[in-house]
């Protein structure tokens, strides 16, 4: 099995820098396309061969480092007890918003194997699929990102009902994360059992916080995630992915993670240079930027690739999910000229 | 008059911190709807008499430090020969994106006084009624803000027509933005000398970009507008707000503006210290802070004005627009609590 992936999450010494790409199984793939044209996208997230299927594609289309597992990030939520469906065009709708104690207290927390076990086992699927190719990452949705999604019943532009919870009553708010971090722990450890050699905590929406809200309502609680996995699962590399960081990345450092992915809107040197030689940076080139003519995308890599190097270690990918319109070719592009100009001589 | 706006943003010695609010005249207010009721938001903005009674309002009722000057930042895309309509539920709808080059030679740089008589109109009423009062702003979009809502045709999500015209065209990109600082500088100078005491631009979407492109593709023109302001009106202090800008504010602190504008996704005492004491910083109180308990607003208020101390300079405003659903009462403890922590012995 190609390990560079895993040694990179590590900190160890690699023959060249890695790279996957965030939402690589996705809309731009044709292929990817051909599978979701027969089912809608819950079923494809709940039903295993169909979820390892997507799950594979890029790893063999684009030659990516590691494999993804193919699902939501809202799929604990609805394990939760919250009704769960998707628009095409305005995404998850969420059920009745959780906004008050009663709605808060009506939550579970779910047994994985119970209320998931499509996600397990398509994890087992996929490590069988996979075994002499890379490694597989599972994933979930942290915390304050799965609460702001509970608390809108969907996508926000402000998200005001999710701050007003956590100002006007922080001991509701607080008492919504502990049963999500609970699910988190709970999910993340399943998936680990279950066979994922990596796990990334996704925070789309860490970055809408003042750097002092983060510090006080999500980060003790995206700690407390990895010191548990860690205690549970002492080898396996968790990867902590937050958006638009540049105004908490020096608090998301604390989070324990063995990597920290970082959006394009912080510059790498600046970000390698924050999160010095305690964890490894995973990133970041702008999604957008696969829209560039292929040889530019070439000078983009190497200059990001440049800026990473006094980091502890580097983990190319883009800085969010590569968007639905993106060529195929130009993901390509992106890992051929990721592994070529990242070897290590 | 009341002065400590000015002197603030000049960087001199003042009584107290002075604040406003960005949207300060706004859905907010029972008076502003009022007025609003009358009439749509676009004749509103181009009635003088209209637009400078809600200008004036909030001066009354919060007991601000500076007005500014009740617009849209459309109005001059509007002036460079793009339809422009609003939308009660999506904002702002364009006609035909501008994409191509053909699009981009077709509109003009507006002569300011013939085709937007109306701001320079509601900028002379508003210094006479504001003669004993306070200092009036004025303000501008800055041109990769325009350019954005000229591509996409709207708002948008992921700005892909416009980086994608930026990453695959740049030369028709740079040709766009050429046309937009030379309305800027054009439209804030015809302000200024209309009576506009200070100048804003607003940068909303400068924290989409990636640093180096940001260096590339928008911090030339700020420049070129703030040096030619310059040139032509010494005395007028220029505010550059810049949303999103943890990732770009050391290279937005090279655009010659005496005062950088900040949202509350980067904490005051980062942002006092990257900026140093050559430029003063005006924020950055996150807009959903004002529904926590007065109390609460209170300790908010003091720790940013503590946190912002270092710097050379402080004016103290939101991080971001105020929200249409925020209590009034709210808004006057925050400018109270300025007034009262913020006063210098």
């Amino acid at each position: 099995m190609n390990d560079t992936f895993l040694k990179a999450c590590r900190g160890e010494d690699v023959d060249y820098i890695p790279v996957w790409l965030m939402r690589q199984a996705g809309r731009y793939l044709p292929e990817y396309q051909a599978v979701r044209g027969q089912v809608d996208f819950l079923t494809l997230c709940k039903t295993p061969e169909l979820a390892a299927k997507v799950t594979l594609q890029p790893v063999d289309i684009l030659g990516v480092d590691a494999a993804i597992l193919f699902s939501d990030i809202l799929i604990p939520v609805e394990a939760m007890g919250v009704h769960l469906e998707f628009s095409e065009k305005k995404g998850p709708i969420l059920g009745e918003p959780v906004r008050t104690k009663s709605a808060v207290e009506k939550l579970i927390v779910p047994d994985v194997e119970d209320s998931m076990p499509f996600v397990l086992e398509t994890i087992k699927i996929l490590r069988k699929e996979l075994e002499k190719k890379v490694p597989l990452i599972g994933f979930s949705g942290a915390p304050f990102t799965l609460a702001t999604y509970m608390i809108e019943g969907g996508s926000s532009k402000n998200f005001l009902n999710t701050k007003k919870m956590m100002f006007q009553n922080s001991g509701l708010f607080n008492y919504l994360m502990k049963k999500l971090t609970k699910t988190v722990i709970a999910y993340l450890s399943g998936q680990i059992i279950a066979g994922a050699q990596v796990v990334q905590i996704f925070d789309s929406w860490a970055g809408i916080l003042a750097p002092d809200d983060y510090k006080a309502f999500e980060l003790p609680y995206v700690k407390k995630i990895v010191s548990s996995l860690k205690k549970l699962h002492p080898d396996t590399p968790v990867i902590y992915f937050v958006n638009d960081c540049a105004g908490v990345l020096k608090d998301a450092k604390k989070s324990g993670a063995d990597v920290i992915g970082i959006d394009w809107r912080i510059d790498m040197k600046d970000a390698a240079k924050k999160l010095g030689k305690k964890v490894v940076v995973q990133g970041n080139l702008d999604p957008c930027a696969l829209f560039l003519p292929k040889e530019k995308i070439e000078e983009k890599v190497q200059e990001i690739l440049k800026k990473a190097e006094p980091a502890k270690g580097h983990i190319f990918n883009l800085g969010h999910g590569i968007l639905p319109e993106t060529p195929v070719e130009n993901a390509i592009v992106m890992v051929e000229a990721v592994h070529k100009y990242g070897k290590k001589s």
